[in-house]
């Protein structure tokens, strides 16, 4: 259960922590990236980030390019950045394709053969990380945890905390796939990880949770307008506002159509800062 | 002398603009990027930031990772990121280490046989690309430019600026090399452009050229203390600051050990607010 820090890297008054852990629910060696913002270092207890990455990413994309620890220091907040599936299981298949497999872990506890026996990163990230970081991170506060996302972690970000109502205490989403059931993304992926069991694909689609939500909800989701894969109908995050209205549940979710941004880290970049805001307010950092 | 616009990026509210043009200093098509803050998108005259890469890089990493944008979108400055080198010349030996020839042009007009034709970096960002840039791009105010960069980029900077009194409202640095002649890759570098012209090596070494400077000098130069390049004695800033002391210079010229940092562009975002804010407060941005 205990982290290795393989790298100490100084950012914005704090540090980057590269680490790696062995996890028994994706059954490998996992990495990940931990920014500790100045109060952390100094004797706090700060409350925690969660950054899902998107298609093909580690969590070391973001804490490159991304620009979360320019707001993380000054609010206070701690960040963590996990990789995007297990690596190396070689299951038949999981390095044939960039949206599917390595990389592509989409959050979800795969029930198909081969996959069933480590891809199961919903696990991993809604329980045994944040176990294993809060038992050995003292500075971090397990009672304050926020999640957001990009993509495939967009999804992620979202699907998480709907079906973990309390756990965190805010959720907001770039670029997020908000209807993986109806787009190729998603089909692909749950094919591949749950087969034809549809009950399953729901479970894991942000769009079918929204339509359960009891009591109020508040989500910031940002995507560009010049983003391809909204172009090419794989994020579909209109689906996701309607199905809010319909629930009666869209009055706190705020779907920010960016004029021009596309799917990069560009675009995260450019509004981190408002997203590591909107969680600090909501983590009383 | 036109330049082909190879993508349009929206970052931090303004562009980031790809751009390729053929250049005679260096013998080939240089690629570089552009960032347009919002003010410039909206019709307005802005100044202009010049940022010089380290070794082995190209003008999209600090685009990337540095996060200059930020600050710059928000003071209304454009950033060009230039190349660090011709490419594809097919000079013998360009490509055998990653510290000379391709991506490591050291911002000098070389003079050695085979380097002479094209390794001309030197005329390059001094006088064809803003000519280029200003003469093609009438949102650029050319009369308000500055000059940061980074390692070899920092020496650029710093050599650049002392050789051309006036031409640059501010310069500062990040981990530059501050004393090339004395230190291996400046030797390298030198002996490879200039051959054995121990005059030459001096007119391209910050340390020796601050000797000469006329008036009074202010130099922001941010040096991490866990930079191992900096342990290595590669980068020597006290030789430069000891320098700027002796003729009388150092007044004005803040030389910053942050602790801990290293050479990375997790040290460069970190302090990239502040080097646009040095720049912005002397360009009257």
């Amino acid at each position: 259960m205990s982290f290795e820090t393989t790298a100490t890297i100084a950012s914005f008054g704090g540090k980057l922590l590269k680490l790696k852990h062995p996890a028994k629910s994706t059954n490998c060696d996992m990495a990940l990236n931990l920014y500790l913002p100045p109060a952390a270092l100094s004797g706090k207890t700060v409350p925690v980030l969660f950054y899902l990455s998107g298609l093909t990413c580690t969590g070391d994309n973001c804490a490159e390019k991304g620009f979360f620890q320019h707001a993380a220091s000054q609010r206070g907040i701690a960040v963590v950045y996990p990789d995007t599936s297990p690596r190396g299981l070689k299951v038949a298949g999981e390095d044939e394709s960039w949206d599917f497999g390595t990389g592509a872990g989409f959050y979800v506890d795969a029930t198909t053969p081969g996959y069933k026996d480590g891809y199961h990163m919903y696990t991993y990230i809604t329980e045994e990380l944040p176990n294993a970081l809060f038992s050995h991170f003292k500075e971090l506060d397990g009672s304050r945890v926020s999640i957001t996302g990009h993509s495939m972690g967009g999804h992620g970000a979202l699907t998480l905390f709907l079906k973990n109502p309390g756990k965190y205490k805010s959720c907001s989403a770039f670029a997020p796939i908000a209807n993986p059931i109806n787009c190729p993304w998603g089909q692909k992926a749950f094919k591949g990880y749950f087969g034809d069991d549809s009950a399953k694909w729901k479970e894991h689609d942000a769009t079918e949770l929204v339509k359960q939500w009891k009591g109020p909800l508040e989500l910031l989701i940002d995507v560009g307008t010049g983003d391809n894969f909204y172009k090419q109908g794989q994020l579909l995050p209109e689906n996701f506002v309607a199905a809010a209205k319909e629930a009666g549940n869209d009055k706190g979710v705020q779907l920010r159509m960016q004029k021009d941004y596309d799917h990069s880290y560009f675009f995260m970049a450019s509004f981190a800062d408002e997203h590591v805001e909107w969680a600090a307010k909501r983590l009383g950092a």
